[in-house]
């Protein structure tokens, strides 16, 4: 058995999500698919994590077991060939047996963008969160600068999340103007559900100056949802990158 | 009665085009159901030209004549709220009585795009050819030299075009890479059916190797649809600006 690893993309708007559902339309059940049509065998792809409905994805990476003997070269050619438009595969590389996208996985970068137009710009309307109201970039920068470093997120993460250690590693925020667009880019070791839109909402909140950035310390350590932000939708956030040790 | 004149953006991959046909999707329809819903009034919308199939508008220009009192700085906010998210209105304002968005167009600016990648990418499939076959992008340049200036482009427009005076001034052709985004713009007083899509198509020949960039005078001379390249698929192009004399 071989163990492939790919890169892939994907436009979210169309996908209940990255993992397998009855009767949904996800990446995995889709990546599944292909993988069986070409090789005839069922695999389970392991992603590096799941993505939300609607959630895009620039740089996902998934691994899965094969015995098929079609060189790791001509992987992205053949899946690409009978993968639907909105899913590609970039790349592919044989790695370890005990390689494992998941569990390996030692940090991912996220963007969040959001168009700042009076009237939505219809190229982005997919991939962006159109906010009019005009924001204070300055002030969302210095809210973000709090949020950086060893937390523990509970109040930024869905009030349905599974009781777990919410402590979570959040090693950068950046902030950039490109045009009408705002890109919020946030790199963590690992996050929370809903832990990134809703951090952009709150960024947002912040920007309109409902919240102040001098409040953040105070979100984080209350542990409850309900003092952070709104969340932010899921079709502005884009997982652009997950980075292993190799 | 008063004239307004719209600047609209629309994403063209859902419409059959500008022009209204009969039970079909078109930009000039949705417009006018829109303005009907908002005065009661059926108004004939004008556009500053057809644009095909799956063409893609930043800055589309029409106009309406109207009696309703709606003042002109609401009429974004009004359309937009009962337009559909893939047509947006980003400016009006009232003109004088006689001006025409078509018969008083000075110059357009089109941009035909192309995505080099080695796969598609997923974010710009709606709007950009994908070519993943290496172009010398410097030999592109040379021949779309040869197209600027006032020739008979009889050679660029559909076989069907109807028998007319088929001199078009082309004041400039600029070709930019943006990562792996070719970025082909052109600017003229006028354009004939498909002719920046032949042109486009025939500039990746000769990115491909397949038409040298001093043939494009021989093509131009030839008065002949059947010497130039391919017609480059509508979803790469997409109309920028148009220019009136104020």
């Amino acid at each position: 058995m071989r163990n492939i690893r790919l890169i892939i993309s994907y436009d979210g708007t169309n996908f209940h999500g990255f993992q397998t559902q009855p009767k949904l339309r996800t990446v995995q059940g889709q990546l599944q698919e292909a993988i069986e049509q070409l090789t005839g065998e069922y695999v389970q792809v392991i992603g590096s994590g799941r993505t939300d409905a609607g959630v895009h994805a620039e740089g996902q990476v998934a691994n899965f077991h094969t015995s098929s003997k079609i060189p790791v070269d001509k992987w992205p050619h053949a899946l690409n060939a009978v993968l639907p438009d909105d899913l590609v595969v970039r790349a592919a590389r044989e790695v370890s047996p005990t390689f494992h996208a998941r569990f390996d996985a030692k940090g991912k970068i996220y963007r969040y963008q959001i168009d700042r137009s009076v009237f939505p710009d219809v190229f982005v309307r997919r991939y962006a969160w159109h906010v009019s109201y005009p924001l204070d970039v300055g002030k969302m920068a210095q809210a973000a600068s709090h949020m950086v470093g060893c937390h523990d997120f509970t109040s930024f993460c869905n009030a349905a999340t599974p009781l777990e250690d919410r402590r979570r590693h959040v090693t950068d925020i950046r902030i950039s103007e490109a045009g009408h667009l705002l890109h919020v880019t946030v790199s963590g070791k690992g996050f929370l559900w809903n832990m990134v839109r809703i951090m952009a909402g709150t960024l947002v909140d912040v920007g309109k100056g409902r919240i102040m950035p001098d409040e953040i310390p105070t979100i984080i350590h209350a542990q409850d949802r309900t003092y952070a932000g709104v969340t932010a939708p899921a079709h502005g956030l884009t997982l652009v990158q997950v980075e292993y040790e190799d």
